[in-house]
């Protein structure tokens, strides 16, 4: 919300004769951007509503009680630590004068004479409050708590109810979407079935538990290739995963979910891994947002019909490649590259050298659906595989790109004791319980 | 609050042909008296409010951000998995009515044959709300993970103030109690200032950082030797805490600490480590409770007075030995002692043999004060000890008690992380930002 005394408000920050850069959003283009330019060139500041870098890909593994949260975020001044010409601020961006090159946030308002919007996509709900009120999240690291937190809960109250159909209800998890994220959150689910919580829960019957995937189209992982879509369907149906495709979330209630052809699941663990939107500010015009909510660039990375502004990574639309008329896949790989070229080209700019424009190098794609099992598509010669093999190439990837020397040590230690004890070990409830968890997903909407 | 509802709601348990003990509290006394005792023996129930054990020795690690809070718990419920006879909930205890052996809860009441009380103690804040609303407790996970955002959105705060004398109270952190907690946060603190919160915040003077701490005897650390509080004052004075002995703090208000000797000290980060009180809950009459509000037993732990009743840990006041008129100290190992010897004891009962009197078996006292620094008393020829061997030892004996083995792993990778890069690692602000500060204490108390 805006208020007349933020107008008039300044975010209290030391400046220099450089030109001033704000960054907006810490994620992987954010940060790529930074460790690329100059710092002598460019006077820089970055705002994120939280104080950390997030790992996304590994999101799912916290929710699912793998990992602690700490293990996959890097706190944002510990990754900038000894930069000169560096500010960092806690701060929430309500929006942008892009006549007057003034940002508005929470913290006040701070004049900038380049601007670089890198702060990703948000959860999609498509206006649905139903969805947003009954369903978890998975974007940030206290959605992940939450969810864990609740999963917990919901079979702590399993244990107390003898109504059947409702204990039916509080074991039985739904996740709407087959990318990504509800592929590896599917996976994850199936082995606290299989391995961890049948010996947490000796009194329940955990044939009660279900785990269904809800996908609208005909196959999962969509971005990937119809081997990997086929392969992991069958790892998933080997793990006990009910996959529903063709099938459409037609309403959510707090305990039950409405399929289409008149199919419902009483369920309170229902996951919306669905779609993501542009996290946009105000004060851009309907001409520089295209589809998927994302700021239309130029092969630069410039919004267009802008100046000084630029946009990076998830919230970024560059139509310039033929490949990708779309755009580029929302992944870390195309915000890393992204980064760096914007970081590379703005030192250019500054030496009065032509800047370069983008080129997606496409390194491939990859899920894990668990235990000895993910599936890998290579760029080159259309190839594709899965199994064993293809699970350690992605746990190594995962640990070769996760921020921070600490976070790999203890990432790998965990997924190391996890693999010999078929364990999940961060099985804490820390959050309130179960009668909260209206109030918590409150918290969750102040933090952002 | 007690209903009439909750009263005539029962606890939903299988029930066997066997003796009933219900134990209140997963901390030492309780998890070592359930592993010695003989699961074929008893139906035993476990009642926690939280569902995991918490290792409290480290818990000012967590909140100085050196280790991840899922490094010093360890879920109940794993702790346990496959003993038979063995039920868990998470439960916050109400009441008891010895007469009728009925145990009251808010998941509804629980028939006992007996009971024990292992539920530790509580802060004391002396009946001061002052003092609970403006200070920061230190006994739980849930109240490190407060104190750790806490201090990490002072010092984001304190970039943004623009008023000197403001600023200057975000940066001074008052700890009152120099017992082992006080002194070994002191120490925490101290190294957060000379080592890492400088390069996080270079924007920020910090000569104006100060740590103190109030101490209302002439000594530190009054539960060891006079060695072991002269050293660890030593210790503490060079690495830059401010001392304050035979001084109390007489009042507090949100931004200030009134101390004896009209000092006054502006500061935003109290922390109350001066002293616990045990937690009782209700339905014990006044003959019951002793010193420190704790539960007076026979030499077997049995609640004076009372049939079936146990008191252990923190909690019992056992007198029988001439060393320790007051009670036993209130530590981990008197704790493990009191729970093993119990266990032992109705495994005898229940074979028909004389149950045996606990004593006392005293391995010494240590406390950590920072990088290489610890003290150590030995049990035997008044033997003590400071610096860097005494450092070691701490180190080596709290990864031995540590429950989990991944946990030990951990830790002891954080640790060397830490020590050979001056760093703590996990400074994320995962709770609400600073305006929250009392609506997260709220959340505290629902938690418990």
């Amino acid at each position: 919300m805006m208020t007349e005394e933020m107008e008039n408000k300044h975010l209290v920050l030391t400046k220099s004769e450089k030109k001033r850069v704000v960054v907006i959003g810490g994620g992987f283009a954010g940060i790529e951007f930074i460790k690329e330019l100059d710092e002598e060139r460019y006077d820089l500041v970055l705002l994120d509503r939280h104080n950390y870098h997030t790992f996304q890909p590994l999101l799912y593994q916290v929710a699912t009680a793998g990992l602690e949260p700490d293990s996959i975020a890097q706190p944002l001044r510990k990754l900038f630590a000894g930069r000169k010409n560096f500010q960092f601020r806690v701060a929430n961006v309500e929006k942008v004068d892009t006549a007057t090159k003034v940002l508005y946030t929470d913290l006040g308002a701070i004049d900038y004479d380049m601007l670089v919007v890198a702060n990703g996509t948000k959860t999609n709900f498509f206006g649905q409050e139903s969805i947003r009120q009954n369903s978890f999240p998975l974007k940030q690291v206290p959605h992940a708590l939450d969810l864990r937190s609740h999963m917990l809960q919901t079979f702590e109250a399993a244990l107390l109810e003898e109504d059947l159909e409702k204990r039916k209800g509080l074991m039985q998890f739904v996740i709407v979407g087959g990318g990504p994220t509800g592929v590896e959150l599917a996976g994850a689910f199936s082995e606290l079935k299989n391995h961890v919580l049948p010996k947490d829960y000796p009194e329940l019957d955990f044939k009660q538990m279900t785990v269904t995937l809800v996908e609208n189209s005909d196959r999962l992982l969509g971005v990937m290739s119809e081997f990997a879509g086929r392969k992991s369907e069958e790892y998933l149906r080997k793990f006990g995963v009910e996959i529903l495709l063709n099938t459409k979330m037609e309403m959510l209630e707090a305990d039950k979910v409405f399929l289409s052809g008149n199919r419902e699941v009483p369920s309170q663990n229902v996951i919306w891994a669905a779609g993501v939107t542009g996290n946009l500010i105000d004060g851009f015009s309907r001409e520089n947002v295209g589809r998927g909510n994302r700021l239309k660039t130029d092969p630069f990375g410039a919004v267009l019909g802008m100046e000084g502004v630029y946009a990076l990574g998830d919230i970024a639309l560059m139509t310039h490649e033929a490949k990708y008329p779309d755009g580029h896949p929302q992944v870390a790989p195309t915000a890393i590259q992204q980064g760096k070229r914007l970081g590379k080209n703005l030192n250019r700019l500054d030496k009065g050298l032509d800047m370069v424009p983008y080129a997606f190098f496409d390194k491939g794609t990859m899920a894990t659906i668990g235990r000895n099992k993910a599936v890998v598509d290579l760029p080159f010669w259309g190839l594709s595989f899965g199994g064993f093999f293809a699970w350690l190439t992605w746990m190594f990837v995962h640990i070769l790109y996760l921020v921070g020397f600490r976070n790999k040590v203890v990432t790998f230690t965990n997924w190391l004791y996890s693999y010999f004890t078929f364990d999940r070990s961060t099985r804490l409830i820390i959050r309130p319980f179960i009668k909260a968890k209206v109030q918590d997903k409150m918290t969750i909407e102040q933090i952002g």
